[in-house]
């Protein structure tokens, strides 16, 4: 077996160790006789398995217990609209920062359900910056301010988070666990599991408790934090493998020296990444300096022609998954808590043979 | 490593070839050197895998091109309220057949959405029957008519599908794949993943073109049918995971003979618990004999003192998960697809010596 570097945007790369955890406890885990895929939520395994995840993912992010940690179903994009259902009334205005793609569709979703005011756009700059705080016209009593602080696809990213007088509400999906957070600042962060923290079909929700139970009226159960907090995220059935997933990922996190070596990991990777390009005179990064993504980086070679042939050379070496998306077009790699700086060193020594030949 | 005859209500028992498969496959999936985790949901091996467990799906109940088949999350509960939400107007009557805890909790989700009219229920009962189609009290021009047709928690199951002029639309979360179906007398299926189809984090939808793309306004997207079907289940990022392990269990059940064998199995297994439960002067079963469950079988021991006992002794003999849901009582088996006929005579047999040794 050889395991291809992975520049997956998600679902994306997970830890070996993880994958060989799994792969060991799959008919078994530990002794139970059966597998955690086949284990009722309610069983003192499960729950176990549940209750220390969360406490990991509290230790490595410093949250608080004026916060409440939710294993959900429906994704980042299932927030979008619980954002709005959850945080304000119909009447509301909601302030948006718009940079980029992930942004556009919380911006759709949320306007169904709120008066959005987009207090701040790149639009103008086809997304490939983040409008400076000074600039955004934010609106008194605002229900929540909402950022989307990676931008997944255009590889646009907030390096610092701004102060908002509202509640600041952050799609964190594509840079969890990349970096320490102060969460403090945040009244609601989620997150789709599927970059950092596991498989998909797991979103994690960290809510500050006096924003949870104020669901419009008429809000269904499972749409209500409120009604999840209450039953510690089991008032349905959970998606209990994912969850079992997500905690060996934070445990592995921990194991490996936690955020903080996360971030270390991430400037090394993405910087040897973009030097490379900025050596170059052959791939061009779009998004400002000051701006760009330490998770995903798009970049374009100076001939459109060639990137077939690129992604076809790539794909030999076992370098995946580094097609940007249909909407930027180029290249684009993902580097994620468990791509390692081999499959970094990989990509940047492909890029350079490809461009000594082809160039 | 021994495993455990697990009858566990859901999440529940897997075919132990399917988990051997995920097993071997979880680091690489059939040479492509990613796990399936790992793999973008829009990559064409992830592509083949969805279509393919969606065609097996098809194929094993006969699912015509008039209705659609969706991949979701949120399990039953959420349909609990996209039911409503996708099938009636807010000022519209629905129809709920009362037969269960389950069906409980859908008329109450329910009931915020739509007017919700009971047309018949077995609660006086305490949940023991199916009430007789002929005393339905239906409503003319109900928007739909729904049923649970298996009540995991009492145990209650229909064994004919009534005739309703409004469309029929079923919970058939914990008894799908379990025996043939005529889906065209039905206007939506849904089932929860976590009995017979696969993990948790799944809901698999089956609902009549016509009737998908009447979603009142202001619905999210991602609560609406026809989104999900416009983008085959790709609007967002789905449980990939589950959607594969979902595939092995299709593929398992088709290699095994189809839902046809699932049902002379299922009659087997049940049957013989049943009479073992009939035979003794010991154990009860509650359920009126016409409508008695295949798949959860709740009885009672005659002492209710000896519970503790009965299950201590079932875990040393590796037949887990017996105990009865908190608010019926006594015990419950549920045998699902991947419940062995072995599983069954070990339970029979258990019972029939605590009987002899403590009744």
């Amino acid at each position: 077996m050889t395991r291809a570097f992975n520049f997956s945007p998600g679902p994306a790369a997970l830890p070996e160790a993880v994958l060989e955890q799994a792969q060991a406890e799959l008919l078994d885990y530990r002794g139970t006789g059966h597998s955690v895929l086949e284990m009722s939520h309610r069983s003192s395994e499960f729950i176990e398995i549940a209750a220390s995840a969360e406490a990991d993912f509290r230790e490595l992010l410093g949250i608080g217990g004026d916060y409440h940690v939710l294993f959900l179903q429906g994704g980042a994009t299932q927030q979008f609209a619980l954002v709005p259902m959850n945080l304000a009334a119909a009447g509301d205005t909601a302030d948006y920062i718009h940079t980029g793609s992930w942004g556009t569709k919380a911006i759709k979703e949320a306007s169904q359900l709120v008066r959005v005011h987009v207090a701040a756009s790149s639009e103008k700059q086809s997304f490939t910056c983040v409008p400076p705080a000074s600039e955004w016209r934010l609106t008194p009593n605002a229900a929540y301010c909402h950022i989307t602080t990676n931008e997944t696809i255009g590889g646009v990213q907030f390096h610092d988070y701004p102060d908002v007088g509202a509640p600041l509400v952050a799609d964190m999906s594509s840079e969890i666990l990349s970096r320490p957070v102060d969460v403090s600042r945040f009244g609601l962060i989620y997150a789709g599991a599927q970059k950092n923290i596991g498989p998909a079909g797991l979103v994690v929700v960290v809510v500050r408790k006096d924003l949870a139970g104020k669901a419009r009226p008429g809000t269904p159960s499972i749409l209500d934090y409120a009604v999840h907090a209450a039953e510690d995220s089991m008032f349905n059935t959970p998606p209990t493998f994912a969850w079992y997933l997500a905690g060996l990922v934070f445990a592995w996190v921990k194991a490996e020296g936690g955020v903080a070596e996360m971030a270390r990991r991430s400037a090394r990777k993405a910087g040897r990444l973009y030097a490379a390009i900025e050596a170059s005179n052959f791939y061009t990064a779009p998004v400002a300096k000051a701006d760009r993504s330490l998770m995903n980086v798009p970049f374009t070679l100076a001939d459109a022609t060639l990137d077939a042939a690129f992604l076809a050379g790539a794909e030999e070496r076992g370098l995946k998954n580094l097609k940007g998306h249909r909407s930027v077009g180029g290249m684009r790699a993902s580097l994620y808590n468990a791509v390692t700086e081999a499959a970094v060193d990989a990509l940047v020594g492909y890029m350079q043979e490809f461009e000594a030949e082809r160039g």
